[in-house]
This record gives C-alpha cells, structure tokens and sequence, in this order.
C-alpha cells in the first residue's frame, strides 16, 4: 500500500471511471474502489443510444471501452468493498473490514441504490441489522445470523460469516444458485419483514418465519449517507454544487448518487468535474 | 421550416452535439444551429486523454465520431448564425438576420468567448460597434465601414456588406489571407483601439488610424447576455441550476458557456442533462 493516497474514488461506474481517468492525467496518485464488472447497470444495458461518440452501443461493449481506456492508463481496480468512511481532519480514512486505507481527497461516485429497504429494515439498523457481515460478524459468535444477498458477492460473505457464527441462513434475492459452504441453510422465500421489538427477533417470509439474532442485508451498494458519516443529503441522494463538493470539505460527488437524470454522460461529466476539483482542493493544501 | 420546433439547440460544440443526440432519442423535434466544423476548439486540440470509451484520440478524430453519430441519427447542423433569442412567452424567437426561426425550449451551448473584448469595444457598444454585420448593415448605406474578423466566417458577412455601403476596411485578426471582394481594402495590423467619443469615430491601429462610421467586431461566439437578452449571468457565465435551467423558463444552458471546467466529458454530459430537462419541460406544458 502506497500509505497515502492523494484521492480514493469509490465506485467504479461511468462516474467513478471518468473521475480516475481525470485525476491520473493530472498525476494524482489515485486508488479505485469497484468491481470486476465495473457497474452492474452498465454491463445490462441492451442498447445506449446516446454516448456521444459511440452510437448504438451495447452496454457490455461500452464496458470494455471503459476498461481498455482505464488498462492504457494503467489504472487498476481494487476489489474491495468500503464500508465507511471517516473524515480525519487531514486526510480521509476508508475502511475495508480491518483494514483502513488512507487519502487526502474522496470522490464518491457509489451510484443509487434501486432497491427499497425490506419493512424493519430502517428500523432495526443497528439494532441487529447490519450491511457489513465481515465486519460484525464477530458480534454473532455462537448465535444465529440471516443474511439477504442482493448478488453473488453477498456469497463470499456468508461464507465467511459462516465459520466465526453458530448456525447461517442464507436467502438470496436473485435467480441464481448461491455457492455456498455446505451448512448454511438457503431459504428461498420472499422476505416480508425483519421483525423485532428492541432487537431484532425474526425474519418473516411468506410461507415460514426464522428466529435469528442478526440480520446482515447485503446490496449493490450502500447509501452514502452510511458510507461517509456526516454527509449532506437532499432527499435520495448527495447534496453538491456546481463543482460536485458535498457538505464536506475535500468530499466530492458524482454520478447517479447526487441525482438525476440517471444517464452515463451525465455521470462521467460530474466524475470529471469532480476529479478536477479534487485536484485543486489538493493543490490547495 | 417545420414551423415551430420542440427545442432549439445553439452550438454544435460537445454539448450542443449532446443535447441533439439525447433530445433526438426522446423524438423531439429539433433544430440545431452550428458551424460544419463542429468546434474550434475541438478540432484543434492535438491530442485528448479523458474523454473516457476512447482513450488518446486526436480533436479531429473526436469531431468524425460525433459527425459519424448524429448522422447516424439523421441530425443535422444548420449552419446559421442566430443573432438573437427573444421569449415571446409560449415560445422563443431566434433571430438570423432577416428570418426568424421558433422553438418551445432552447439549449444554450456557445461555449465561452476566450478573446478580451478590445479598447473601446464595449464602450461603443450600440453606438457604432455591433456584433451582427448583416442585421446591421442597412444603417450604414453611403457610408464607411470597419468589419473586425477573428475567423473566416467573418469574410461571407464583409461581401454582404460591402454591397450596401460606401466602403469596408477588412481587419483579419486570424493568419489566413482573406477570401474578399476586389474593392474590400484589407488592413493587416495590430487593433489597439475603437475610438469615439459619443460614437464611433475611428479605429487606432498601430501603424495607422482608419476613419470609420460603424465598426463589426465578428467573433466566433457572441456573449450569451448579448444573444438573450435577459439571460442571468454569474461573472462570465450563464448561472444556471443543477438540471441547467436558467432563469428564463424554458431556456436551458451547457458546457463552456455555464462554467468551468473547460472540459469535453462535462460540457457532454450538461448537454443531456438541459436536454432531458427541456424535454421535461415541454412535457409539463
């Protein structure tokens, strides 16, 4: 790890990409968070129509213009999930797990979360809920966890979870087959609510219900507001202005998680201006 | 004509172009008034790293695949000059010389005028210096006239007007040699100043001075305070909103001539955002 980076950008989306792009022509030494798939949006898109430059493109073939752009400026994608983010003062500090990376500016470009919280959800956040199974998993030790996987990521997770917990149920929100260790339960059921008093008590699906002391909901993405503690919202989405600075000072913005329209240019514009003003705000210092 | 357009688009820059393409895919119609060359600005840059899909292409190269996508979308560039935009209130008028075209909502995309307005310029402003050569020109029948060219678009307004006055003097501010009619005297030397002193009395060269009753100063973009006349400006700019609504209703700005950063990637993706929102706005009415 180069101990410090200048900017950590977090999503590797249009937004994301445009900003990583951005900020390494102007020699920042930068650190890109993602996936392998760069955006699952993305990648489904059947056909984009309105790319400038690239008509009638598929979104898979856009995602590989994206990534023989990003190879030719040897920028990588570090596979890790953020899980907070804490304003230090002089610099920011971006937790995996365990382990903290370090950065002087941020550029957010996480994307929207589509999906709705289940009923309870909200409720019992904190309270037995949780979006980061690797992290509180040790929480569980000798207790009985569920976790709801929004995408094969969410896997990796349970497994892990799997071996510090007594029992895990797994209930996947998506169509494929979860590859899972072999004692974890999968429970293919529609989820109606998480149900508890104080703490979380149960999960209540359609035909059954599970008895569990914790409930980790695994998504796409996590809303910024619990990414970066302290963060300015407006309704759904990250408050900026013009030059994409949030409430926080060398925070910046980007893309579908400051608001609409939900559109790839739209986005890779905002990841540009982002970067360029995180530059500044760098040179600043 | 098509009587009445859905959305007008001035400038044929990236966030002109933008604006086309996504206006275009909602199935509006649309007039867009540009230059064939698309953007001095673009086809002169050498070389551009960010534009994120296609990594180190040249300015011209960028120009072919924009040429390549809005004729693939059957959009074409009108190659007038709108001199002025009035919001007759259902509707705006944008004014090209004797002709005026009409349209529901309007893209503002003239990107920023990089040339300092000379000595004297805006002093004199309406009081013998103009910006329009062929609105104008009626004015100054029988008498002297001074056209300021900083391109070569500049020559086809002087051959207009040296039909109806007594004489023009061709200043080219630009190295090519001029393109003009016999009796057009050209004056190679350096601008210092428009003098006058309740008008235009003369210009002041640095060799020599030129008596002059009018004095055209045709630039490549006219301000966007003197194409709209109302238009909030913030400093050099057209203030606009997040979702590039100006003050006037119904009229939308993007890409240079709203801000910095100077940049492709920003000017595209504010061309679709004031696109949808225009679409948006017609929508509601």
């Amino acid at each position: 790890m180069d101990s410090r980076y200048d900017i950590a950008i977090v999503g590797s989306g249009p937004a994301g990409l445009s900003a990583a792009v951005n900020a390494r022509v102007r020699n920042k030494n930068i650190i890109l968070f993602g996936n392998a798939e760069f955006s699952e949006k993305l990648i489904k898109a059947p056909k984009i129509k309105n790319y400038l430059g690239l008509p009638d493109i598929t979104g898979l073939q856009l995602k590989d213009k994206f990534e023989n752009h990003i190879k030719s400026m040897n920028i990588n994608i570090t596979l890790e999930r953020i899980n907070e983010i804490y304003a230090m003062g002089e610099y920011f500090g971006l937790m995996v797990n365990q382990k903290m990376y370090e950065a002087k500016a941020i550029v957010l470009a996480t994307g929207i979360e589509y999906t709705k919280p289940l009923r309870g959800e909200e409720e019992l956040l904190g309270k037995g809920v949780g979006y980061c199974a690797t992290c509180d998993a040790p929480l569980y030790k000798g207790k009985v966890v569920t976790i709801i996987g929004y995408n094969k990521e969410a896997e990796r997770e349970a497994n892990y979870v799997n071996e510090l917990v007594k029992k895990v149920y797994y209930i996947p929100m998506y169509r494929d087959k979860p590859n899972l260790d072999d004692n974890i339960e999968i429970v293919e059921d529609k989820v109606l609510e998480i149900y508890g008093k104080e703490r979380v008590e149960k999960v209540i699906l359609e035909n059954k219900q599970i008895d569990t002391d914790g409930v980790f909901v695994l998504k796409d993405s996590i809303s910024p507001a619990q990414l970066v503690p302290g963060i300015a919202m407006e309704s759904n989405h990250v408050k900026v202005d013009a030059n994409m600075n949030t409430n926080i000072p060398g925070c910046f913005a980007a893309g579908d998680c400051v608001g609409r329209p939900y559109q790839y240019m739209k986005a890779v514009g905002q990841g540009q201006t982002a970067a360029l003003n995180a530059v500044s705000y760098l040179d600043k210092q």
